[in-house]
């Protein structure tokens, strides 16, 4: 595949983007229901989460917005859509089902946001595109899972929306490696920067922007 | 990788939506531009296109609304984006640039509409979703190019949108079959059915609804 | 003013629509902070109420899909935007809040979707876009509160979406009658029908589509 | 008139949010078409377009990013819409149409943007809200016309989208003065800030952010 894939870089994909001078992070859909192998979880979803907190520390104490996601679907079953019609245990993903809570190791901290959707892109059916341009945010640093719907659906979304997407790659995961990998790729090639935790630090440094 | 992607299986992803009562058909970015290996084509995408002639012939014999795309940027190149900073080529890509029209085998016909856009999506900065609603379309057949670009980020986009996106695989194609091939595999589980031209021509019958 | 408004005719404004083939029912922001004038209530808002009741049942018997909307804000106050700087009280509204809750006379039945909202259009940060597609929706009668706010900015999107807005003006109501009657103008020149009770029974007749 | 309206102070409406950091200038659909009271013109537009002038100089020495909007239609009148289902003289307006030109006074230059729109706001099935993130825009200055119509349909979603609308006062009108002053009076209320252009020019002094 490698071959294969050299068209890219002759066709001038991938080009860095770099850090903008406003970021936020966003979390998509660390929730219960996504950590257990018997609904949506497996994978290296949970070595993401680890990722994550990380990620959530550095941005408690730069003082970048965080913004969390959940999936969370009517009570009565009522919120049939394309998307359920192709994925039906979804709809389990109720308002106070544990599977739908955030995983304590992220509990939101008071101030920060928490979207509510339905579709994978967190953009769609929220106002989050208000809540990035209320704080001017010019750059979404993005974790969460998986990296193969939510995470792809929300980059593909903050590009074309001109919020730069930055993968965290310690932050995304998915049930399984295949779909990860080729989805990094993509979203490398053409709508985000993927950094490491370690090529994060080290891009804010010790006076970068608080946000 | 088989066994790997069991567990998609396992939680229940990819049941199909079948077609619905009203189709489209969808035809993204068939442009010049990526039908040269020099610039952005290569791969399968010249046999997506010959696929696609005869999709849009039996559209056009039952009468189902067509939509192309192409992408259009400024003339004086000062449509620069986070799509743009990632791949700075896309730029040549402008009204009048030979690259950016619609090849001949699929030239739009009178009544078809043709969408311009800037990013990934056929929704994204077009009016499309209101052109779908005006005709109370349920089902968008979807051909073009590329299927791990803007066929895949107007996959998401429709189902969201709650238009059920049939992707038809004879019709849709990218410069690398790596990607190509991941990129159906997952919208084939989340977001859209994934058709050939014989099954979709099984599925619609000789009395299927025109439309 | 009549002399002066003749400009609109002359220019060919204010053709009627008519019904389309499948109608729904939006209700806005009916809550009980509407109906009190210490709050955002007073001029004849209650009116509007009971004239939605006799909406809200004829499109009960009718099998016609209802949608209400209430705003609803975070508890916590973080929920700044330009719409709360200039009217800060809505920030009362929040999830709990006696002042959220639909009023009594219009309570959601099962089956009929509650969509919260933080702006003034019931399109805005909702996917009310994709419930309406869902059900192949052309046609969506326009019950709320305020006229001259969160109704007209619906209808403005309802329009832009192709889904045909009819202000039922028995079921419409503001603050004030002035900015009342001038919206209710606005919306009939340029973006929807306006109909009485009455003239909605006859248009849809006794054997109407049932939704 | 003035009693009833009381109401709106009472609950606490209207307050000013001020200029933000980085502003820009929205001019909406000052097209030729929009000057002749044969066509969609009349009232106080021609004193807008002359305010215009001076807000749009004004705009070019500090440097503020400046967008235009024309109303563009299929040239072979496909482009039906429930918005020209109430206005069919809209279709009028195509691309090569005299009267869908942006008037002489007001010729972009280059560098500034041009957005194609089928519907009342700006931002509906345009990119408008990607343009204003790329360059970071908090405060968007509104001229243009109609006051009743486009104006205020894109003012409402600059609000949403929680960029701050400020209206321009001698840059806006309408072909007849009662829904002119109407809507000011709303958007005044609830979503923007009105300003002459003596008070803009006063709010960003002599020192001010140049965008």
């Amino acid at each position: 595949m490698e071959n294969e894939l050299d068209i890219y870089q002759r066709q001038g994909f991938a080009q860095p983007m770099g850090l903008g001078q406003a970021p936020a992070v966003l979390i998509i859909d660390f929730v219960v229901g996504f950590t257990d192998p018997t609904h949506f979880g497996g994978g290296n979803i949970g070595a993401a989460i680890t990722g994550t907190r990380q990620l959530l520390t550095l941005a408690r104490v730069r003082g970048w917005p965080v913004a969390h996601t959940r999936v969370v679907y009517a009570d009565d079953g009522s919120d049939v859509s394309a998307f359920t019609m192709k994925v039906p245990a979804l709809l389990k993903l109720t308002e106070t089902s544990p599977l739908s809570q955030i995983v304590p190791e992220l509990t939101p901290a008071p101030g920060e946001a928490v979207f509510r959707k339905k579709h994978a892109s967190a953009f769609f059916g929220t106002d989050l595109v208000a809540w990035l341009a209320f704080r001017r945010i010019d750059t979404l640093l993005v974790a969460g899972c998986t990296t193969s719907g939510c995470v792809r659906a929300s980059v593909i979304d903050a590009s074309a929306h001109n919020v730069r997407p930055i993968v965290i790659t310690d932050c995304v995961g998915d049930r399984a490696v295949g779909p990860h990998e080729a989805n990094l790729f993509d979203m490398g090639q053409k709508y985000a920067d993927l950094l490491s935790m370690d090529e994060l630090r080290a891009a804010v440094g010790s006076n970068a922007p608080a946000g």
